[in-house]
């Protein structure tokens, strides 16, 4: 007979899934679940659910989204886009209530070393939205690891012919650690000491 | 507009109720949920909604089972019960495959300070397996801190006129923490060492 009886197991493997917890933290979340009552586990496994069925990809910028159109691309001023790199980036300059223009989220950067090339990203969808010709800036707050850097540059090369500002946060953000890490405040003067490319 | 979008901001609220997630944690979750696949998370969904569905606890000895009497019940060598406070204290014990005898889960111990009296916990319910009169020793195995071991000396008065052998898990488990974070070996040592009370 196994220590755990199946369900208990079973759960345990489900929350192991999840990024950075072990067999033990595991368990002790399959306790918790376990002391909940019916209709807390059960909005719990909803939540679950709901978040796969409800959240897809915005159509204009690629950030998360109920609807078609994110509540951003429908309210903000689209004259000015910052580049992102995932869709989790948009909520951590979300949080900082500075910023009052739209984003583009790339799902990925150019990495040859892991088989990325420019063809995998959203870059195409960002050089149309700018041809539009509503756009006055396009802020690149990708990384600033190695190949954020470079596909900022690689981006900044392809918008300069289109005659549109291109800036890049500045280096106020630790480099080569990840945006998602960054403290509010460094996060906000990069933000605003973003400098021309 | 809300930094994340409801069903996101919704499930990061409910890994927040895990132990130890806070905000930060619960939206690298609530990401991970989202980059699953749809039957990944249906299964995780799925996994929680059956833990609260199918485990009780066991008629006999209070512990986590999926049927009316857990199979270590009715499997195993019913003359030696080891006494715990908590159902996640039998799968402590059990990971080691060292004993080979059966539990009793008391839900709780004595804590005058917190109100809870012995009569809110599984007492009876061990007097009345004890006086059908084949047990023939209890080890007394709740935590080694100050509750645990007034719970243990209290049982244990309550147990010796009944003519059976009462012992306590050895002092080899560090004093004033809990059983759950004893390592194995220190463990098994204080079980084998356990003294008559």
């Amino acid at each position: 007979m196994d220590v755990f009886i199946e369900p208990i197991g079973r759960l345990m493997n489900e929350f192991s899934k999840l990024p950075g917890v072990g067999r033990k933290t595991a368990q002790r979340y399959a306790y918790k679940v376990i002391s909940m009552s019916e209709s807390e586990a059960r909005a719990f496994a909803d939540a679950i659910v709901d978040v796969k069925h409800k959240v897809h990809f915005c159509k204009v910028c690629g950030s998360f989204t109920e609807e078609d159109v994110c509540g951003i691309c429908r309210t903000r001023d689209a004259s000015t886009i910052c580049v992102v790199k995932e869709p989790k980036d948009v909520s951590v300059l979300e949080k900082l209530h500075e910023y009052k223009g739209v984003y583009h989220v790339l799902h990925g950067v150019i990495d040859p070393m892991n088989g990325v090339t420019p063809n995998d990203i959203k870059i195409k969808e960002l050089l149309a939205r700018v041809g539009e010709g509503n756009v006055k800036e396009v802020i690149m707050a990708t990384n600033p690891d190695v190949e954020g850097e470079a596909t900022a540059m690689y981006i900044a090369k392809l918008l300069k012919p289109l005659g549109v500002k291109v800036t890049r946060i500045a280096h106020g953000v630790p480099v080569g650690s990840e945006l998602e890490y960054a403290d509010d405040v460094t996060l906000a003067r990069a933000l605003l000491e973003r400098k021309e490319l």
